[in-house]
């Protein structure tokens, strides 16, 4: 190994995030079904801020205090907060400008496990190029966090970091270590459709059940956004 | 979701096992490059028992008892001791009718992580048809458990649960979970040359310079034996 490279690796679960951490390195937080989605869209119709946070009874607190909260659970909006994890529910006149409490069953959790790396920026479909463009300028290792589901591997997640890391390595700047492979190596065979790669996949199955498919559907499209959310003290704000 | 189907899924790595641990399912411990590969290397040629301990100053305990020992860390074996992880080293008649203890850096810890689950048993591209078969009659849900190295991700064991995923799916009496649907796309992709699709992994690049490309070969190599080792208590035996 070219030990003077910048790498690029993966991890599969926040819950094994303490093996990747390491100095220096930009962690890139990843829920693409749905909230790092939901989150990118949010910023790209004029949230100004949003707290991402881990727990519904921390979401409540800021609902008290009269914030406006998405609040998700099993892919499920919680009664009595004003927005869940669909990425429609943030293309509403009403974000703009403001500042938004979320909680979701995956993404805001990985988003904590990463808190103290170098940066923590949001990745998903709808921002991959703007991202994988500013990624290689900064020169920094990249580690792509997956959410998952509960702290289990998922599909979607893996299908991201894939895409991620063919675009971020199109010049051959980086090494790749084995979780960049094995993601590079499933985007190749999946990228002319993503949805029908998905077919079996546990939360495609799970959204599906629900009458979401628009939802996945426009959650696997690409560039809808320029928007680059980062995580700054607990705010996650525009670059 | 098909609820009252077997599952088969994949844990990436030893750290992640508590995140899959469920009861009445059968653990496969798989480290094909090389603990897995040489434990069952040395059933196959008459060892009795194993023991797998987690650290080298157990194996050193051992030793000091008498028993034949072998030992590795970080791709080498320890000076001290009488083997190291390299099936080669068990192709001897010394073993033949032993107890032979075994400590390295990946396998024996994913053994230890998983010892309570319902049963435990040990795979590799060595004895892949042998313990597919023998799962099938089982009628139990499979987690095919990955090494990994140092609790990350790694490519070669993902490719075996891959190899197996496809084996034990072939009649399609199992559902797979995102992990095994991950790990079979992959080994569709590598199943003709995992030589070469191991070309940039890190171990393999860490096993090469070591002078190590026929351990290697040998470990990718279908069906050399029909072993299947099992733990029982702190024992590995034949089935």
């Amino acid at each position: 190994m070219d030990a003077s490279k910048l790498t690029i690796d993966v991890c599969f679960s926040p819950y094994l995030y303490p093996v990747y951490e390491k100095e220096n390195q930009i962690v890139v937080v990843i829920d693409v079904l749905r909230a790092t989605s939901a989150i990118c869209t949010a910023f790209q119709y004029g949230v100004k801020r949003m707290i991402p946070v881990a727990t519904v009874e921390e979401a409540k607190t800021y609902k008290d205090k009269g914030f406006l909260v998405g609040a998700e659970r099993n892919a499920i909006a919680i009664d009595g907060f004003d927005f869940g994890n669909s990425p429609f529910h943030y293309m509403n006149d009403k974000v703009k400008g403001e500042t938004i409490v979320i909680t979701t069953t995956n993404g805001t959790q990985a988003i904590e496990a990463a808190k103290t790396a170098h940066a923590v920026v949001i990745g998903c479909f709808l921002n991959i190029t703007a991202l994988c463009e500013w990624l290689i300028k900064q020169q920094k290792s990249v580690l792509l966090l997956c959410s998952g589901w509960k702290n289990k591997f998922n599909l979607e997640d893996t299908l991201f970091a894939g895409a991620a890391t063919e675009m971020l390595n199109k010049n051959e700047s980086y090494k790749l270590l084995d979780g960049a492979l094995a993601t590079k190596y499933l985007y190749q065979e999946a990228h002319q459709n993503p949805y029908k790669f998905l077919n079996y996949s546990s939360h495609k199955e799970r959204l599906s059940a629900m009458g979401l498919k628009e939802d996945i559907k426009y959650c696997l499209t690409l560039d809808k956004t320029q928007v680059i959310p980062i995580l700054r003290g607990k705010y996650l704000e525009l670059l």
